[in-house]
């Protein structure tokens, strides 16, 4: 009976859901057998019809938004993706984690482990230390077995998943000189989020491009305290992201001098090897190369290696979907990991090409 | 055991799988459980794995292109979707038609049933006549009862489908006056096939607009042909085509004089009453109109309706995804409904969007 | 001496010169010898250079935005480029008009002549009569003895001049039954001007594709004002605009019955006649149609035609560039024509294709 | 008299007139007032009339096509702009300046100035040597003493001239470790050239950005001859080159590591007073950064610099036009010099903005 069918499945709340990481997850929950949404909150959207916001949507026809009432929305439902501002998930995370709910933050607030470092970067104290401490960073390819036991995943920032996914094998590997590491990053336009702003308005971004945030990005911390911990000794990136008149979608590309001899085929070797069990990591053939249009919409991250003899520079392209690896889709991926679905549930979609 | 299961799926061929059709059809069959795709041609790539050409299909690992040889195409299959160009796909159709196999064919060539009328328009004599008569339009909406029954279906075109589902219930409803049908089509660049061609050419196509063929499109019989068989009676229509700089989606503005009275509420209640048991046409709502944005990736069809009082006139826009509903979705459908499998097997994902 | 030399140019100021139409207005006017930019106003922006808000207007290193007080502007310059909101302009028109200044109003209020049509669409009352009885329709094409007499000019809207100019010679010519008109328009997305605004953000726009404002666009009763005009007596038409995933460009596609027998080569005689000493009017060689990428940043309008007899029906294409020809370029030949400039004079540049 | 004022216009020639750089040229050239083209070349268009193949090229009406008949053409012009494929332009160039004509090669076949290095990456032999010797590379804010006396100009690659403009006051001023350059570049599609090919079609390349020739591609060694001579001692570079889904435009964003203190201001008044008397580089203010759309359609280059303390690196990003700046337009400028024209002619319009 359909009824009973649906208690059954996990209920879900989205909080903020009218971004674009909020109606990512919509979509893409909006095939998985094991879930039921039961509430989606939006403060500015309150008492709307998501399909009327969003004509995408249909199927989510008796759905709309609700405002965030923290008590109310504990009734409805057991899992909670947080997809609010920096700053405002702080005290949301904490109030649902400390009620006993499993809680998927797609903000920053809980991806930095060292408080001091939050606020140096974010402007704010980090008022919930106990919580922060209960949280794991929801990189499953890193952290897998935590994200099994965990109740509260920092799901990382887009930049941070397409950069430690292509530095972690190099530096696990020894290959690369730590002091030297140059990240370039170019991410489409969904990742400055939905809104009213000039600054992203059409007209400004199409036949654009540009640099932004040179050596001052917010993600910068979130790589670093990932490839530090993967080095095991800390490390400091040159990490600049650029702004694509495209959708969706990050590529970057990363410089390191090769600290001992290898080639291309070599890196590529122990690249495959380290990522073979991974689902959503595919490195790519040697010659091949990444590019954002065959990762749109979906949950892979591709990977193509290149050393270059000349300069004794290894560089590694990545390329991810912004709002699906690297947010909504990263985030069910925990979900499944952490309720124990099959991983790949919901995420086996493979990209729109063209 | 996973061999049996597989022995128990529909084995499928596709014809013509390196252009954007046919690997429409990977991607969208690689969700269907039903069915195990066992050979796929191309000649200009026979030999190579699928995975390299798109490295989007890294699912298809095992698979490659092979060419089109029927004999033995005919072992491995039974059901053959087309996806080669007009005039080669006739006697293919007729090929693997005879051998008792069911083909979909996407091709122009089993559309028109007046095989004079394919002449005029396609410069090609029809050389397949009995076959051409076995043969069903596609457009399950109209045509769902004769799907289930046949064995060959002559998938629709892109714009038709955009058109006839826009007119449909209008013709149906005796609202308008059938000598005055414009229909203003505008369609993404995929709809130009994947081919080395320097009017598609990325820098001939960004940032420009312009219509083309008018007056002289080989997808007018098509339509009109329809139109006709639902008025029952003779119509000729203005169909003027657009490149648009954008991948996937047609939008067809429709303008048609009326022929009694009616607001936008009743003509929208007419056309939300006739397509109200259709899993994918959605009558929007009065006021809201449609995007191809909100389509892409779907196999739905969206339908927005005004009635302009000052002119006397009815106007109705629909958007498609011009490589689903369009294409290779529809054609899915077609399978599903001539299998007896659940109408929407494979086609439930929700727009990509942004 | 160069002092000398600028004192002899004529003095420009531009009203609401941070919005796409005013900076449009910087870019052309840069490469004019006759004029000089005295004053530059934008309300948000008053007090910043403009070189710091466009970095592409280098040039204008020594210009800052000011408030719009009018009687300090008054002894700054001789002409008023106005380009103000719909409604904010009324009054300031007058004003400068009525101080004996010459005015070239980019907003509609002084579009339409008869007052009640201006409160039906504009939702306002017309203030100023008097003056509104003096402004000239700047369509040079149509009105330039009455430009060069004039004090006053209603710059035309981008989507009427694209569609007049396609229809005026078949108007003129008698060729087509009025009652049939229907004038289906795509804009690049500057049309909505410079704003923060979701609607026109990136994501919203690219790879989108809608109709808008159907039935009930403002710039329908100017199309009808002078296409009636032309015609001798009141006709009404279908107008939709659409909104195109680009920056510039609007590419209009006009339909209508022939009321007399015509092909288009007779037609394209009628149309090269009628524009042979326009330097802004191209009308395109048989078979060769526009396209919005080869008027962009141009003042041309490039016309097509198609008679397709099967219908009986007159094809008319026009483009242009809705910044350009559609705002600040034909301000700009407005501003030539009344001062007895050379008309083309800084609007002789190239389209910049690609 | 027109004809009288035509014949002591200089008479030029555009060898390879069909391509994005030829029609750039084209463009560029109908504004100038001391230039009279007198012949353009096409193989594949050989007899089509330019305004037939560019309908936006309507002002050279009476200009058609030709074969590149060398001897015919010796009669017709006094200056030669060869856009043509590398390799075919050696030969081309050696006939016309040794038969005393300017010449200004677009190409790269006389760029490198030891033949070895040509034949490495070019994979061809150099044969004209001695032609060679008198080559100047046509970068004016290096080399601009050598080209007012040249009679052979290289004219430099789109990418070594975001990337040399970029470093070399940073070289100069010896700010930086040489062994750690990172030039990481991303261009519009037009740099690819206007050809019928796959790999360049919209649909390929629309929402899409990658990397190629990582490693491998041939402005290498232009960028490494230049960096070198400036410093004095042999350069090798990190150059990856990426492919933006725009037009035009080349950002490269440049990493070095400081070789000694400094800070962004510091830096910037060194760039600023080594640029100031160029017309055509501005280095912007400190926290402003280039975005291609700002020097879309110009020969301006665009600098931005930022000095990143905590990792003791240089960030230089450049913006220019591939086509102009990169192509066409320092051409332009090159002929100006070479002729001592104004250095500024035809070269002043302003950004197409947006």
């Amino acid at each position: 009976m359909k009824t009973t069918q649906n208690n059954e499945k996990l209920r879900v709340a989205i909080c903020g859901g009218s971004g674009y990481t909020g109606v990512e997850l919509l979509r893409i929950l909006s095939g998985h057998p094991r879930v039921r949404i039961t509430a989606v909150t939006s403060e500015k959207s309150a008492g709307k019809k998501i399909s009327v916001l969003f004509p995408h949507l249909q199927k989510y026809q008796n759905l709309s938004y609700e405002h965030l009432h923290k008590t109310a929305l504990m009734e409805k439902a057991d899992l909670f993706f947080l997809a609010l501002p920096h700053g405002a998930s702080q005290e949301a995370v904490n109030f649902f984690f400390n009620n006993d709910k499993r809680v998927i933050d797609l903000s920053a607030d809980y991806r930095l482990s060292d408080p001091k470092v939050y606020q140096e970067w974010y402007g704010l104290p980090h008022k919930y230390l106990a919580t922060l401490k209960k949280a794991v960073f929801g990189l499953p390819e890193i952290y897998r077995s935590s994200i099994k036991k965990a109740r509260l995943i920092a799901n990382p920032g887009c930049y941070p998943t397409g950069a430690i996914l292509g530095l972690l094998p190099a530096i696990k590997g020894k290959l690369i000189d730590l002091s030297s590491l140059i990240i370039d990053s170019k991410s489409g336009t969904t990742g400055a989020g939905r809104k009213a702003d000039l600054a992203v308005s059409f007209c400004e971004v199409n036949e654009g491009f540009k640099a932004y945030g040179i050596g001052t990005h917010r993600h910068t911390p979130e790589i670093e305290q990932e490839l530090s911990s993967a080095a095991g000794r800390k490390i400091r990136v040159n990490f600049t992201p650029h702004l694509l008149p495209v959708d969706r979608g990050i590529l970057t590309t990363i410089y390191a001098s090769l600290s001992k001899k290898a080639d291309t085929a070599s890196v590529l070797s122990l690249y495959k090897k380290m990522y073979q069990d991974e689902p959503f990591v595919h490195v790519l053939d040697e010659g091949i190369f990444p590019n954002i249009k065959n990762v749109r919409g979906t949950n892979f991250c591709h990977i193509g290696i290149k050393v270059v003899p000349r300069t004794n520079t290894l560089i590694i392209v990545s390329a991810i979907d912004n709002l699906v690896k690297g947010a909504s889709g990263q985030a069910v991926h925990n979900m499944n990991i952490m309720m124990g679905f099959e991983e790949t549930t919901a995420l086996e979609s493979l990209a729109l090409f063209p």
